[in-house]
């Protein structure tokens, strides 16, 4: 039975502010990204998250980013190696900590916005992540972009990782995802989505936004949670995997 | 050799700001209350000191706070039992990862500040601290002031605790801490607070601010390093157990 | 004709997390408590919310807090007198630039959550919130619970003050509001809170818990904005209150 | 009599953590950078600041940052034009509270560390930037860098400007400071720093890094605080002034 990982940003609601369903979301993904307090997530909405992504047998990892809770770890910033480092052992150290506690165990490792962004193709930032992961636990699978450099280095250094490609996203004829800022580059027709992971997860393979179809080597696809019609995308492609017998299960 | 057990609270430094002098102060001490970031110490920092501490063989413990960075862990906060046993848990969680980065471990914890005095006594709030403990790592030590309600409560629940001395402090004839807003409540004379000491080593009591003798069960000394001056009394204190034959060495 | 004002809390979002529907609201109330970024509110969604009020002719109060933000302001806190005093002051400042900045103006002052609570009947915190006013700027108004001791307090010290009634809560007897921990002490009849609010505006009554009638002298009324539900009995009252041809006012 | 402002950045203590000597560097400068509560400063240290400075006669300037306390404002950011329009009307806004509580005003704006060196020739983040003081108080100064292009686009866009002159800082043949990163970019010999500053007040020339002379346009010279050290070249220079009967004087 061919089998992919769905993964998706939870634990995202911070205080008296709530982000997303997280409880939608874990009965449909098998790996949760879960917020570490940088960007979201306060200790006791991250533990109410971690809880239930064990209570669902939902993979736990760690979404760690730059520590700009205001700007939700969207904006670039110029961290030096030595705190980004610390920053990120902070971050994997205290969602385990949540995880500890509530039965389970923190499994990936899955860098945000802006940092997840900056790492794909800086080796400098790539690095301090790798090795921040290596110093506080090397069995932390990375996860990152399809394509991305990031994965090749990582490996290089000794860690496990999963590509990822995302549902909603138009990609380019080399493989690298269509600029937010361009027209079509984010999709919307469920059935559409749905379609093209199929297609992605049978024969690796994805329409390019030029009619092309593009090689991509993903063992994870990325959906969106945060607004009822992402969860309905989201569900629509657990439907569509379920009804073509694919099965979806982490890479842990 | 009769032996007792240093404290020191570091990794208090935040960003650009320094406190204290942590290289000095893991010469003189065999345990490192270490902040956590809720009250002091950002991730860079507090794997410094961690990364200080390994080195020199001085035991970690998690100084753990409300989420109160300006106020630095001072004052007292309404905070609720699922906040506080989260907080607690991302606190250890946390620093324990920087631990494990450093090559070192964290054993043991330590309440800070407004959140140590308040649990001393409320066994509701205590409650929240030992539970999470025992959901994050039951085998952590918890430390607490000498003769406090919480030590009974610890053990109940199946926690090893630690009892604490203040040396820079004065004691009422009940066990009890003299307040701070008392005339007399703090010591300065370096050569009596480290006689005080000696006597509560080998003796296992002192002399009270009325000049009548307590019995005072402690198995740890907290000293202070947050200015030259502390730390010089913090130097008489282990250069004059050395000259007695006392050894400084943790309770781990 | 007899007017009054209606108040509501505003501004309430931070950064990527919405809270509350701060566009409905401006076109119900007189009067808005803005968050000033303590327990809520970062500068660019306040900024948002003050160019609307000033566009919609709503009245700009600063909702000032403790600093608490993952608490929402909501837990309370030992503030000691002179930070206390200068995190009001530097609240209104804040607020008062961006009110500038939008054409407007702060005309009042309201305290947010446990800082409210506290300073109703605390004499010692309440004289600090007074002090920060006089010393900013001693024209603002201060917005108090109806037939708390704060109210005189700060008319004594020279401050106009405008007493508020809540509009879904149930009152006791004694003109207090019943506990939130008591059955029976939220309201969510949108028609039955719009009738108690005609007679209060009418008759300056309202039927407490236990039947009686109680006077009770308010010049606001607040109403809550943070669900749908809170939004349809806001515009209920309001629509009543046109219909009964009372005017929605504000007390500036 | 010729004369020339001295500006230092002070006020960036933040709570438990001491930054830098204020008492003493306001004996010595006409203008006090004051930090703002985004890179340092609290409110009460802030406002305590304020007021040493309005007793001493200081001309107050709102020192603004980037939203990064642990990074001390000195990590670059790619913030958005709302917001960044909207944090620097915010922090203005609350240091112009905190200086009319202390019978002051704010007569002028520095941005600080990153939002600095940034916006000296990124005229996108300049022109929020100026947004942002217009919108506020149009009659504020603006501070920066003598031969930086945000000078004339301040001033184009209605803004007064004063030019500074870094006093420990070597100068290229182009009369741009010599980057930190180079050898013989920080001087430190008081005396000498003295020289150089008498002869820019009384010439309007610095000797450049390769020895050539250079034009500069100055009407603020920039003196640090945050060491005994830098406290001590400060006192050199306005001791060499008083007696080279050169005035020290705010631009304002």
């Amino acid at each position: 039975m061919m089998a992919i990982d769905l993964n998706s940003d939870l634990g995202e609601s911070y205080g008296a502010w709530t982000m997303g369903d997280d409880g939608a979301m874990l009965s449909i993904v098998s790996s949760a990204n879960i917020a570490c307090g940088f960007h979201a997530g306060d200790p006791q909405g991250i533990l109410r998250t971690v809880q239930a992504a064990v209570q669902k047998g939902v993979a736990i990892g760690a979404h760690v980013s730059y520590p700009d809770r205001v700007g939700f770890g969207r904006r670039d910033m110029e961290v030096g190696h030595a705190a980004l480092v610390a920053d990120v052992i902070y971050q994997i150290g205290a969602l385990k900590g949540l995880a500890t506690a509530a039965g389970g165990t923190v499994s990936y490792v899955k860098p945000h916005g802006a940092l997840y962004n900056r790492i794909a193709a800086d080796a400098v930032q790539a690095r301090a992540v790798i090795e921040a992961i290596l110093a506080v636990d090397p069995t932390l699978t990375l996860m990152g972009l399809a394509q991305a450099p990031i994965l090749a280095q990582a490996r290089a250094a000794g860690l496990a990782t999963v590509a990822e490609a995302f549902a909603d996203r138009a990609y380019l004829p080399t493989g690298h995802l269509v600029s937010r800022r361009e027209p079509g580059a984010v999709l919307e027709d469920a059935d559409l989505i749905a379609a093209r992971m199929v297609q992605l997860v049978r024969e690796g393979t994805l329409t390019a936004i030029d009619g092309s179809t593009i090689q991509l080597d993903a063992q994870s696809i990325c959906v969106h949670g945060d607004n009822p019609e992402a969860v309905a995308i989201a569900r629509t492609i657990r439907t569509r995997f379920e009804a073509e017998g694919l099965a979806i299960r982490s890479f842990i």
